[in-house]
């Protein structure tokens, strides 16, 4: 595919959201009319939209959304039932209260609100990518770098470039990405198929792993830095984030002879100072189906139950350093 | 399905070697008559016979296989193929040795040797199964147990029971068993697919997990004590095992509160001497299409390429114990 540069999965359309499908990648680059809050409700909560940044964007578009093609006597149950539509990452609650708040100054003020709040997210990424690479300078010298990532955190998390990915990407602007090994991300596969899509179409150099094969891979000296992204971050400096990221913190603490730096990239938005640790952050668990299927493929006995908890909690022990678009916060060693 | 105990999934029939095609199951029990060489090492390969105890057997059998088939000139050959069919377990390697020292002998001596190693992994089990869970009950107390495992190391995996879900199947029978939580083992799914077929068999409760929750998991309490098995055991103790075992090892280590004791059940015939550490372990890389593909479902862009190591190492300081069906080898305090 040609690269199509800057990647804009949601965006605001004259009078309805766009957004691409991310259900469908990589098979199918299909962009969704959006003009209905109950399609909108339904695409986030089957995450044809995800990641943390984009879900506040959507949050804020949904209530213009709403404002726009609603009775005003229902507008305050849309905005209630965006606001709660996941639970984890407190973008989207944050996203819908920024915009729901200027509801008494009519549509075109909530629309104003919602497309700054895309900008700030796309001026954002742009901080993080080059604040990041400065710090995996400063980290692991000015070398080639071999990273290790997990889920999406590429635009398709965003709106432009993205958090961790957008480090990733700005590595390989400079010319110095060696490999970025991406773990596949089960169940929902948006290693394999959203973040394998997105270095491909940044031409990066990329290997794709089982999420289980991250530590022997940190373990065998293959990886130079780990950077993740982050559902929320608690005001101690745990982090919430995609269920597999603590395992990866484990390993790059450690699974090798020296630890190896593990970095959250995530926007000020993220950080939630009204939550106070890890174990306050509520984990969603989105049920056995997607444990015991694959893309439809059932994988396991007919019956068989799972725990599917979607996030987990890495405490900020185990991170190195958290890079936002204002600050580096790094771990006192 | 009604309970058929005991599951031997290899085995000899008069003439021939009779093996339950693993990679059918969950959706399918079909039984395959091994008559030739060339398809045993095609059921070898393509995993329809796969477990340390059980390749040793399978070796063996082999062994018998080919003299009786083959001819004379021939038999060195097959030995070598078979001998050299998968890197990992040293079992496979043994059973073959075992089996071609008695060529001398001819064809019954061959035959009878295999046939007392199956015999004696299946004593092996037995073994390994109450010791194990002797040391359960001496490690976390006589309460009802919450038990994590990866990969599949019951009977499909050895000859009858196996080696750590024989354990988990000897706490169940002594009515312990508060729940198995099995990680599906990526990439291919022997966790999902084999340990829940056969946890459902036994009528054990259980709910899967991805891989990458296991960390998340264990970290949140829900776990007493993590059973693996072992494809080799370095004579330092370095556990060489399915992919994903290492993370696990991590985790249970570092990732709650307290350490969770991290067990290891393998037998002798498993423990290899000749082999130092576990930086002198052959690690077997099964290539791409694994990783890109799910049971035939393509999970990732077209051309992405892949790391698929099958095994990790974890080193013995993260082995809480070693149970074999000779002995119980703790690590220091």
């Amino acid at each position: 595919m040609a690269p199509e540069h800057p990647l804009r999965p949601i965006d605001w359309d004259g009078d309805h959201i766009r957004l691409l499908d991310q259900t469908l990648l990589p098979d199918e680059v299909r962009v969704l009319a959006v003009r209905d809050v109950g399609d909108l409700l339904d695409a986030i909560g089957r995450l044809a939209v995800r990641g943390a940044p984009a879900l506040g964007v959507t949050g804020a578009l949904g209530v213009a959304l709403a404002v726009r093609t609603l009775p005003a006597a229902e507008v305050p149950d849309a905005v209630a039932r965006l606001r709660s539509a996941r639970p984890t990452a407190v973008n989207l609650a944050r996203g819908v209260d920024l915009a729901a708040a200027r509801i008494p100054d009519g549509p075109a003020a909530v629309l104003a609100t919602a497309l700054a709040l895309r900008d700030a997210e796309i001026a954002a990424s742009e901080a993080m990518a080059t604040r990041g690479a400065a710090l995996l300078t400063e980290l692991c010298g000015p070398g080639r770098l071999r990273l290790l990532t997990i889920c999406n955190t590429g635009a398709l998390a965003a709106v432009e470039r993205g958090t961790a990915l957008a480090v990733v990407e700005q590595v390989h602007r400079e010319g110095r990405l060696a490999r970025v090994i991406a773990c596949e991300t089960r169940p929902l596969l948006q290693g394999a198929r959203l973040t394998a899509w997105e270095l491909g179409r940044m031409g990066a150099p990329y290997a794709l792993v089982v999420d289980g094969a991250a530590a022997s891979v940190i373990g065998r000296g293959l990886v130079d830095a780990v950077l993740v992204g982050a559902d929320r971050v608690a005001a101690n400096g745990d982090v919430a984030n995609k269920v597999g990221t603590f395992a990866l913190a484990l390993a790059a603490r450690y699974a090798a002879a020296a630890p190896v730096p593990f970095l959250v990239v995530a926007p000020e938005s993220t950080v939630d100072a009204g939550t106070p640790d890890g174990a306050a952050i509520e984990i969603e668990d989105r049920g056995s189906a997607e444990v015991v299927g694959v893309r439809g493929v059932r994988v396991a006995p007919a019956g068989a139950g799972a725990l599917n908890p979607a996030f987990d909690v890495t405490p900020a022990r185990l991170v190195t350093a958290l890079v936002t678009d204002r600050r580096v916060v790094r771990q006192p060693a």
